[in-house]
């Protein structure tokens, strides 16, 4: 027996052409280790908006009830060749009721539970999820249960990838958002220094507010010396970035080399010997990222995605990182919405061009069943 | 008892002043593991350039017996901070005969003997070196020797990289160099496959004439194609790039990840699964790296240097290396000078003019001893 809803989805037809709308569609019965989750929650987030929009042009688009059809600008869309045709789900994560199971103990153990999910479709009334990727959320409410996953995880993955790699400091840019708030608390609990890299002043006072040690506009003027002497203090030569274009990551390894050559006893003309890290997770600037010849040959630049992570940290790591998440998340890892929307909300133009921005502090909750 | 002899230093003063010259010089009494090398052949390497000159603006300088005097420009004299007012030796290898050594069993073993060596004050008529650095070059000339350790050792340590990484194929910019040459050689042996790229047909020619399976000229209008099938045919995933700036590792990237996706059944938006690296190695062009936003998070860049890589790959690694090299000096290993120079020929204008350009198959030989 199948389950009727409504769900979004989007479509990129190869002339460029996207549309996406809210469908009414047919949700499958749950088997073996999956549940049926009548979704009540799901934030939005950049990993979502890149699938949902990703560079159509919505300011000139064409906006109607639940539905919203724009144009993908070259070269965008034939970078988007393998998406071509295809009607996609959208909603990474989110959180709801589970009202049917698959035959898996593991599944048949969450019936009637409220869980967080990560069905990959959770723009949706009804959404099939992994009984395993569930947390159950006892008293949790489902909008607070609603960001357990992606941020959460990425931003403990950001901390354990530190350590795995032998670091006790590090750097993160756009450091306000509310993956760099979770990631100051984390540091915090861990006893791992990290330096906070914002841009306006209003940004600095929420981190401080959270009593964040290192906090570096990158507006001020000394910028780059605020940056070299938090690094210096903290020995912070890894470092995550959600900007991906521009001199996010130039600065920061510039400042890095920096700190490593004033501290060599003598000169070397291929700098010095600290290996410098740095981890592109996100693209909110789409322009090139740009590396200047000025830190020598001891760094690297790398992508980092949170499922790659989880298969290379292994499952015993990831139980304990989910463990934390669940037991901390009204805390460590609260998540703060501006806005809740439903599904046709989402698609209404006011909506969509403030949320696309991905400002700071300013994250949109949907709650399919209104 | 000191030794006497004319050596090459360059200095750079804080106000941008860059003074090469050929200078007296004593060369202390060898000690334990040392031993002196009367100097009879040294390459000028890339990376002795770096040292040499910098980015100084030797078109304007002044040239006169032995001796130039130039001007380095910002923001590479302040770059350059860390060598302010150091009187630098120069010269990272060359070959010649052992006439003094220290009281090691190493050291005495190599007394008369003609080595190859890397004393990184090759640019002089004596040089003190370490023993376990030195090939005993027997029938072999100090010319043929002179070039044992740099390229041969870097080469090699692309193809142990590409393989303890689990690769089976690598990509090589700038492919028609010395060093590259000696890559098709050694691929050919270890049957590992090798994307050629290089951006003139006479070098299309020259690997042609090597036997290499795979050139790709990126001046051909369909470069990008050409990339792609040759990454196709070989599954090249790992690369080596010596050119540093604008889009050399970009353009790989691409190739390397539209490949991927090609391979793969569903669409995903966070791109292929398949984990792309490419290494810089030098710094032929030095402006910005230029990494487009094109081939999702998979990938890393990283620098890559010769004295790290062996540090991490052992010794018993690095003795095989330096084995192989010793007994193919004179055929894979081979390499070409274009010209042979003095100490003091190597300072004249016409000279330096022509080898600071580091054009493919145009290599000059030091000979301290005219």
């Amino acid at each position: 027996m199948t389950t009727t809803g409504k769900q979004i989805f989007t479509t990129l037809e190869s002339d460029g052409t996207l549309t996406v709308e809210v469908a009414t569609s047919e949700t499958p019965e749950p088997k073996g280790n999956q549940v049926l989750v009548k979704m009540e929650a799901a934030p939005i987030n950049p990993s979502d908006l890149a699938l949902l929009f990703g560079q159509a042009d919505l300011d000139n688009a064409d906006y109607s009830e639940g539905k919203i059809v724009a144009k993908m600008p070259e070269p965008f869309n034939s970078g988007s060749k393998g998406r071509h045709g295809q009607r996609m789900p959208v909603g990474n994560e989110g959180a709801g009721e589970v009202i049917a199971t698959g035959d898996s103990d593991a599944a048949k153990a969450l019936m009637g539970k409220r869980v967080s999910c990560v069905p990959g479709t959770a723009y949706a009334e009804y959404a099939i999820a992994d009984a395993n990727m569930c947390l159950p959320l006892g008293d949790i409410s489902s909008k607070d249960g609603a960001s357990a996953f992606v941020n959460p995880m990425t931003a403990l993955g950001f901390v354990e990838t530190a350590k795995m790699e032998g670091f006790k400091a590090i750097v993160h840019t756009a450091a306000a958002s509310n993956l760099g708030q979770m990631l100051v608390r984390i540091c915090q609990e861990d006893e791992m220094e990290l330096v906070n890299i914002v841009r306006r002043q209003e940004q600095v006072d929420v981190l401080k507010g959270l009593g964040a040690k290192h906090i570096v506009n990158s507006s001020d003027d000394d910028f780059m010396k605020q940056l070299r002497n938090a690094i210096d203090e903290t020995d912070a030569f890894i470092g995550f970035d959600p900007i991906g274009g521009g001199k996010a990551v130039d600065n920061a390894f510039k400042a890095m080399e920096q700190v490593a050559v004033g501290k060599m006893p003598e000169y070397s003309r291929y700098g010095s010997n600290q290996q410098k890290k740095m981890y592109i997770y996100g693209r909110l600037d789409l322009s090139p990222t740009v590396l200047t010849p000025s830190y020598g040959f001891g760094w690297t630049l790398s992508g980092w995605l949170l499922f790659p992570f989880m298969q290379s940290a292994g499952k015993e790591t990831v139980a304990r990182m989910r463990k934390r998440v669940l037991e901390n998340l009204t805390t460590t890892f609260k998540s703060e919405y501006t806005k809740e929307v439903t599904l046709e909300g989402m698609l209404e133009k006011d909506a969509v061009l403030q949320y696309r921005q991905m400002r700071t502090g300013e994250k949109y909750l949907v709650t399919p069943h209104g």
